[in-house]
């Protein structure tokens, strides 16, 4: 029996990615044989693996801002931070190395414009999402409200002027059902779409792979906003999508049976995991 | 045998629509007496019976601007006019009387603002109808689109900044679907929602009631898109919708049989007109 198995075009490391890692590996090179302490918030990818193996060579994962050293390095994650926490950091004679994607940058800068002009601020994005919780502290000063779905829209009174920002990782769909409904809501609107372009090419690719295949495989971590929507865009067109971290994930019975599989990963997963769930495949027949 | 009759809350002449026939009838007191030759350009507002009467009365409806003689009074109708032709009828020393509907300047304003600030604008609207050719010559010098619906976005491709006016008269439903397919199109988008709140009333009561009657009879102008709409939205909820333009169009078989009629009118159909159409039904049970 024959297996034909396709990676998705697109899949893999985005360009924020790729350039977040580059930072955190020059900034090892540069200062671990300085005998400096480099610390990261939180996941600088959504990376389990990843996270992993930079921890390894040396950058200290925490959680909590008060666990970095005065004096030592610090890295920003490529999803971005508030400000006032970086203030913080700077004030305590912490070197801030900023890794946050230019996107988000971008995503934060809007905000601030949107903010300063008078817009009640719309924040399409997941509540919890660390690029939401940075985005919407750049809005400081401004009514602003994150809303996840249409249904969110439900307690927002009429407004004069809506000024809307964009997780970069969004459906497209999405947005678009949300800028519909703010369209009731609001006499000026001013839309930011602010979702990156790979979001779309990556998912435009995976959709067009599902339509051909008997399953898609999506690879990358649980937490990565990408991935899980990218897993859901799929799911919609292909129900037998699996939303799986490594290869070790893989199941054998949801390959019985089948003649094409596709495989596609989020914009924080590494070509190796994607690579390794191909190898495993292809070695189960 | 009872039959029930209810006139729509909101329906017949809105604000603008009182406004300039309050300016008509006021400019004939005014000049009347003075000799002076009154004139409009179209309709003044959608509604033939209104044009008769107001002609009657000594203003002279005209469709070309060559027509109007020099040193006379003019009077710009309800839904605007373009820019251009009011200079050159200024410059040939005609008196010019506005009655453009504030909501319609206020579209003007913003078509103007978009296209100075580099906007690429969308008109949403009737491609023919007099007051989207009068906000289409207020964007002059930008590029600028007049879209009906969805299906017209197909020929933009992608744009940095789109700016978007509305026909005070559109359905909200129309501008929702428009304005999702331009998230798919623009990077920024700023939607001034220049749909008159007028508008937006008279179609949620004409479908409240459209709801609870058997059959629902919209009185005005065919050429009046306010009016059509109305027709279109009353026939979604209840497919017994007849638009007409008097009573006399009324037919008793549409009245066979049934319980209740409702009754809603545009923004430029007179009150009495609705009355009519009233006292029509009950006459006839």
């Amino acid at each position: 029996m024959s297996l034909e198995i396709e990676i998705a075009k697109n899949s893999g490391y985005c360009f924020g990615v790729k350039r977040a890692l580059d930072i955190a590996e020059n900034t090892l090179n540069k200062y671990r044989n300085k005998n400096a302490k480099i610390y990261c918030l939180g996941q600088i990818i959504h990376n389990k693996g990843v996270v992993e193996e930079l921890s390894k060579k040396g950058i200290k994962f925490v959680d909590k801002e008060e666990d970095i050293e005065p004096g030592s390095i610090f890295i920003v994650r490529t999803h971005g931070m508030p400000p006032d926490i970086i203030d913080k950091l700077k004030s305590r004679n912490i070197k801030i190395i900023d890794a946050t994607c230019p996107f988000v940058k971008n995503a934060h800068a809007k905000a601030r414009t949107l903010s300063k002009r008078g817009y009640f601020l719309i924040i399409i994005g997941n509540k919890k999402h660390p690029e939401v919780i940075g985005i919407k502290n750049h809005a400081k000063g401004c009514q602003y409200m994150v809303v996840e779905n249409l249904s969110d829209l439900d307690s927002i009174g009429k407004k004069e002027k809506i000024g809307v920002v964009v997780q970069t990782t969004q459906t497209l769909k999405n947005v678009q059902a949300i800028v519909s409904g703010l369209t009731k809501i609001g006499k000026e609107i001013l839309v930011e779409n602010t979702i990156c372009n790979t979001t779309g090419n990556r998912q435009d690719a995976a959709k067009d792979l599902a339509r051909k295949v008997d399953i898609m495989v999506i690879v990358g971590g649980k937490n990565s906003a990408n991935t899980t929507h990218l897993a859901e865009i799929s799911k919609k067109i292909n129900k037998n999508t699996y939303h799986i971290e490594n290869y070790k994930e893989l199941k054998t019975e949801w390959l019985k049976d089948i003649k094409k599989v596709g495989i596609s990963g989020g914009a924080s997963t590494p070509k190796q995991d994607i690579l390794e769930v191909k190898k495993f495949i292809e070695n189960k027949f």
